[in-house]
Order: structure tokens, then C-alpha cells, then sequence
């Protein structure tokens, strides 16, 4: 995972054909500008966390076409030899603004805004929408997670779930929407991510007894270790449990059952054995809706597995990328829109704020056609530049991404923080340029 | 993504730290086998297809630890010295079967047996997890797609809707479960599946008319192309292709509207204008249910995106890998499960039949514990040897997956073909040993 990869045929096989017809057409080098948004919040959710920005930045600056891609592309007859030498020299010279990562949207935010010419903008379209359509989802889902875990620290444990290589960028996401640590090593190695975990029912398992496994583990890896408590007989497992690691126990893990009545019942065992500070982490099929009626246990922590890495019934953010403006003959740019049905899209360029109160509360999220909002000075604005005439100049850590998302959650409306299904909690109001 | 990299940091911390404990206590020698299975089918699904041991073969093969891997697992102190030396050395020289590429699956299936030492079987649980959840989701539900679609073509087109490498496996299970083709060209180096993929509606914008973008694209692909002609007006634009190719034109796309009527009317238009043979592709959100109300329309091919990758409502198979059978201090072997509440397994190895009667049609999963179940000479075997003592002597190709499936399908319960949700189509028996 650590090798640089060309990531050029991450892509669907359209865009090398398209990028073929207009190199031939002469309309390849039409200045154009693409942005990718959601129509709407899938799954009645409040609001969206942007993930996966740094990713695709990598992506894009590993976009290139190298002799095993070429190779590939031409025996597969897949484009002519004019695109395949078009392909050998490319490398992204346009510019990319966007929401960075941990920044809210809403419907119809531009997330992404891609300008340069036709040709290297819409080859980008595949990977871009794979990357923030993915990593957007999860940290969606996992910011619900950690709001209703309040103070309590949520692990992210759903590797073993889903794609082994999603399951990394499923860890980041999850890191940028608050959660503590991984269970996945690579997310720590690629990530910088905390990664934490201990033992299965395996362990105790492979263990002629429950009390030899614990004495393993604790021999390993100190009394501070959480043990796993629920693979026989629970108030059993914690008497061993104290009795081998002493007060100091680290923690106890429940993985099965009831958990707001296990919770408590190991709680006041633990209390009752003196080990008053050991904690108590339950794993069990937990979603956002599982955590909050955890709220009322003596739970000190939540690992997520299956929810958090398929978006809690939102496995996908439904970001398309589109067309909005693109140069005329004589470079003119012209605002352009498809007219289909159920699918309609608005032109021209975007611009966005978050419009916010004297008191720093959000009220909207505006969005400027062809020009910025007219802006109040409280106004926050929300495109960063990431990407200058094939630059990357926009380097963020999962540290500023966790704050910034701190910051843009605290601006929000109350009813953001409701985990029932609803409409966004801003609404989205274009501002139309005033030529 | 040519080049071998380790998949061994693709891994759950806990696999390693257990690992660590088992050094120390002198128990991580001890024979084990584990067995990957279903609890449940999620999702009311009536069969589970099997994807991914292609894909899990080659990361147990990758699942080496190099210089990288360890010198990041000792700098972020995830284990001691004695369990690095270890993790330089490994690899796996157990022994592996399990259901291949294709085959159909049930409730406590014993998808895959993993068979050698406590710590070498442990260390692989979350990536052989990773692979199999997801490409047996997806599999499940493109095989139900294929059904509603019956001889008609689907063509595999969600890469933007899911991770970027989810994308290029997302393709395989599909093409496994009998999709035609995939938009993905990575899929097509990788795994040699057909790509296809003409043009998007950006590449109308384009243009200074439709007219201009059909031109354009006709003059690269020839007048076989496939036409997306509802960016404007759809009559218009059929007008305008037939005029511009001819009657040769090889096909138009669909992507939005109410596709039922809309079908019908193209193909009229289509067939007044002399294009009796263009064909009709439609692609806009389409499920199974969708397809299979499109079967009374004059339809030739699907395209499928989001609900293909995201499992169409169940994005993850539940699988787990659960240790079933251990040796104890002399050798002996044990077997074993734990007791928790409400997730109790059934301990000891199993073996697998489908009972078929002297028609061939299958009357129920048998499974054995301990040992074969009594057979008669007309039940099909379902456990594969793949690995060997550490040889890998399974090498499937896609087209004999495929094959495989079909055969499997055609033996089960007209009810198998049923998209509504139930009970799996085949009760699992188990038969124990009788010492």
C-alpha cells in the first residue's frame, strides 16, 4: 500500500472515449468547468461531512498513464493512437477548489469545483466521484455516531466488513467525524490514525480455560488490557478478570446481549471488586440509534464495525459530476445544463457561503451563480483553493479536518444533532449573478 | 495497481496483539481450524453466490510481512520484538478449502475452512473477511439483477458510487454472477472483464448542439456507438442520430424519465425511422425490481451503478470467522464455541453437500460436523481443497465462475428466483458425528 500506483484506470471507459471523439472534434481544449455536488441528503440526514478531499488529491496527482496503462489501453483497443499519446503526456493543469475535508454540505453545494480544459477535467470525473461519493458517506454516518456518543470515545472497528482497501479510507473518514481510534493497522501506517484493539473470542478459545487465556493476555500485555468478557459466562469472566489484573484492570469488553443491562450489572460488579476504574466497552452491532439509547449506561466507550463502514443505510452520498460551464468557439463561457426529466441540473459556475448570524449561528447556505454572493462580513466562505494550474497547494491534516468539523457542526441549527430522519437543516439559496 | 504489494497491515490490530500473547504462553502452535460462514442471509436474500476467494488466494499470498510493515508495527509499539521476528518469517503453510467463485450459499455454510496453527490461521481473519463480505454481497445481489433480467444484458457501472478499489471488485462479483460487461477499465486489466462506455451528457454541453456532439462522437466510434439522447429532447434527438448514422446506429441510451413508456416510444420512433436493429440501453438508478418492471418494455440492455455496489440494500455479507476446533496440550483436538447469548456457533470442522435428488434438484444443505455426511452418490460435494500445506492448488477462471453459478441456480427451488424477500430457498441440516 505504500508503493505510488497510477491510479489513471480507476475510470470508466467513457471518458477515454469521450476524451477520444473530442480530440478529433477539436473541442477537447474548451475551457470547461465541472462540479461535483449532491442533488439532495440521502436517508433523512441533517446535513453531510465532507471526506476524502486529501484523498483525491493524491488521486489526481497519481493520475497518470504510464507504460502498463498505455499498454493495456491499446490492446484493448480501448482509444486510438492520437488519445494514447494524448494520455502519455498527461498531467493535470487546471485548478480545483472544493470543500475541504471535516466542512459540512448540503444539497447542491459545490463540493468540487474543476476548471481547465474539457479533456483533463473529465477524466478526472470516475475517481473524484468514487473517492468523496465513499469517504463522504462513512464520515456522513460516523458524525452522527459521535454526536450521540457525547463525550464518550466511538472506535472504528468495520474493516473486516467491508473492501479491504475501503476499509483504510473508511478508518479516515471515521477519524475526520470525531471518532478516537481503528482497529486497522494500515489506516495507521497510511493515516496516522491511533489504532487500538486486543483480543477475540478466539483467543479464549484456543485457551484450555478461561482464566489461562486472561493470564496470557494480561502477561502480554499488562493489567491495563481490555479483556473480553462474554465468551462463557460473564460475572465468571469478571471475577477471573479482577482477580488475575487486580483493580487496575484496563477495561471489559461485552460483545453479546442485552448491553444496557449487562452494562450495569458489570458496572456495579466491577465497583463492587474495587476496580472502579476499570472501563466497560461494548461492540456489539452498534449504530448511532444502538449509542444513544446507550446514553442511560455505564458505558465508556463504543467500537463500530458493520454500520460505520457502510453508512448506517447510506452506503454512497449520491455526488454527481457535471458540466456547468464550458467555452464557446470564440471563448466565450457559456452556463450549460442538461433538461432531462427527473435529473435537472443549474449552470454556471458556483460560488458558496455559509450565511451566519451576528451570534455566529448558520442560517444558509448560499450560492453564487457565476460570482460570490453578495456577502455580509459574518458570511463564511467555503471553497478553499486545492488545486493552482496543476499545483496542489492545499495540505491539510485529519487534525484541522476534526476541528474544522467541531467548528461547523457548533454553527448549525439544534436539529442537527437529531438522529431521526428530516430535511437538511439549512436550506440551499442561489444567488443569481446580476449581469 | 500492478505492482505485488502486501496485504499483511490490512488487518485488525487485535489478530496481531493475540498473536503476541499466544508467543508468550506457548499456545500459538496449537492446531486450529476456523471456518468463515453466514449466520443469516441479510435482506430476506434467498441464496447467498460466493465471490472473492480468487481475491482472497492472492492477499493470502501478499500476506508477508516486508521492511515497511514491520518497521512502522515497531515504531508504533503495536507488538513486541519476539512477535516482529515471527511476522518476518510468516507465511502461510497451512491448508485451506472452501466454496469457490460461483457457488451458491446458506446459513452456516462453511464458506471457507482455514486449517494450521492458532497463529497462523489468526492473522488472516479480517483480510480473508474484507474480500468475501464484499464480493459476496455484491455477487448475491448482481445474481438477482441477472434473474430479473433474464437474457437480456447487464452492464456493471457503479465505479463512482463506491471506493475506487471497491469498484474494481465490485465488477468481478458482478461479472461472476453473470453481468456482461463493466464500465471500469482497471476491471478490464485486472481481471479481463469486457469494458464498454461511449459518451455522458458533458460531452453533449459540450458541444455547440447536439447535433455537433453526435457528429463528433459517430466520426470517432463509428455509427455502432451508442447515443445518449436525453440531455434535451428526446424525440429530437432520435431524429437527429438515425439522420446522422443511418439505421446502422447501434444503439441509444436511457438515463432518465419513466423508462417503461419512454422505451416504448423510442423503439416506435426508432422502428418508423428504419432502425429496426439500434438497440435501447437503460441506466438510470436501476435496482432488480426496476429491471424486472421493465421486462414488458422494449428494452436490450441494463446498465447497472449504485444499487450494484452498495449490494442493493445489503452492502456486507456477514460473514464471520470463528475458531470451531482447537488441539489441546496433548494433541488431541477439541472442539469449540462460545456461549455468548445471542450469537452462539456450532463448534467442531464441517464438511458440506448439496443433497440433490436423482433429478438434480436440490432438496437442502447437509453439513457434516467432524466428518463427510452420509451421502448418497447424487449429492454434490461443496468444499474445494485451495490451499495445500501452504501451496496454493486452486486456479479458477472468471468464465468457470460463471459457469459454475448457472449450474448452481439451475439446481435450487423456483422460489431462488423470486425477489421477494423470504426464507433461504434451502434449509441447512446438520448431520453430527457419531463416534
Amino acid at each position: 500500500m505504500t508503493a505510488t500506483r497510477s491510479t489513471a484506470l480507476l475510470t470508466d471507459r467513457y471518458e477515454l472515449t469521450m476524451l477520444q471523439a473530442t480530440l478529433r472534434a477539436g473541442t477537447a481544449d474548451r475551457h470547461s468547468v465541472f462540479e461535483l455536488f449532491a442533488r439532495r441528503l440521502s436517508g433523512g440526514r441533517r446535513y453531510g461531512v465532507v471526506a476524502g478531499i486529501g484523498r483525491a488529491l493524491d488521486a489526481v496527482a497519481d493520475f497518470r498513464f504510464g507504460e502498463d496503462e498505455l499498454a493495456w489501453l491499446r490492446d484493448a483497443d480501448v482509444v486510438d493512437a492520437e488519445t494514447l499519446a494524448w494520455l502519455a503526456d498527461f498531467r493535470f493543469s487546471g485548478s480545483i477548489w472544493g470543500y475541504p475535508d471535516g466542512e459540512i454540505y448540503f444539497p447542491q453545494s459545490p463540493v468540487v469545483v474543476v476548471e481547465g480544459t474539457f479533456a483533463e477535467c473529465v477524466v478526472l470525473e470516475t475517481v473524484l466521484l468514487s473517492i468523496l461519493n465513499h469517504d463522504s458517506a462513512i464520515a456522513t454516518a460516523a458524525s452522527r455516531m459521535v454526536t450521540a456518543a457525547g463525550d464518550r470515545p466511538c472506535i472504528e472497528m468495520g474493516s473486516r466488513r467491508t473492501h479491504e482497501a475501503s476499509a483504510v479510507a473508511a478508518a479516515r473518514a471515521a477519524y475526520v467525524a470525531g471518532f478516537s481510534a481503528t482497529s486497522n493497522l494500515e489506516a495507521g501506517r497510511t493515516h496516522g490514525i491511533p489504532t487500538t484493539g486486543t483480543s477475540a473470542h478466539s483467543f479464549t478459545l484456543l485457551h484450555d480455560t478461561e482464566r489461562a487465556a486472561f493470564e496470557a493476555q494480561i502477561a502480554s500485555l499488562g493489567p491495563g488490557t481490555t479483556l473480553l468478557v462474554d465468551t462463557y459466562d460473564i460475572p465468571e469472566a469478571i471475577r477471573t478478570a479482577v482477580d488475575l489484573a487486580g483493580p487496575e484492570l484496563g477495561g471489559v469488553r461485552l460483545d453479546s446481549g442485552d448491553l444496557v443491562s449487562l452494562a450495569r450489572s458489570v458496572r456495579q460488579q466491577l465497583d463492587d471488586l474495587g476496580a472502579t476504574s476499570t472501563r466497560i466497552t461494548v461492540t456489539s452491532d452498534l449504530d448511532e440509534h444502538a449509542i444513544a439509547a446507550l446514553a442511560v449506561a455505564p458505558v465508556d466507550g463504543y467500537g463500530v464495525g458493520t454500520s460505520l463502514v457502510t453508512g448506517s443505510g447510506v452506503p454512497t452520498s449520491g455526488f454527481v459530476y457535471k458540466l456547468v460551464s464550458r467555452a464557446d468557439d470564440d471563448g466565450t463561457m457559456v452556463s450549460v445544463a442538461k433538461k432531462s426529466a427527473d435529473k435537472v441540473s443549474v449552470g454556471g459556475r458556483k460560488h458558496a457561503v455559509r450565511r451566519l448570524d451576528v451570534h455566529g449561528r448558520a442560517q444558509a447556505e448560499v450560492i453564487g451563480i457565476g460570482s460570490a454572493p453578495h456577502s455580509d462580513s459574518d458570511d463564511r466562505p467555503l471553497l478553499v483553493e486545492l488545486v493552482r494550474d496543476g499545483e496542489r497547494v492545499h495540505h491539510d491534516t485529519l487534525e484541522a479536518a476534526r476541528a474544522r468539523l467541531q467548528s461547523a457542526l457548533a454553527e448549525l441549527p439544534a436539529a442537527a444533532r437529531q438522529l431521526s430522519k428530516g430535511d437538511p437543516v439549512l436550506d440551499t439559496v442561489y444567488e443569481q449573478e446580476t449581469p
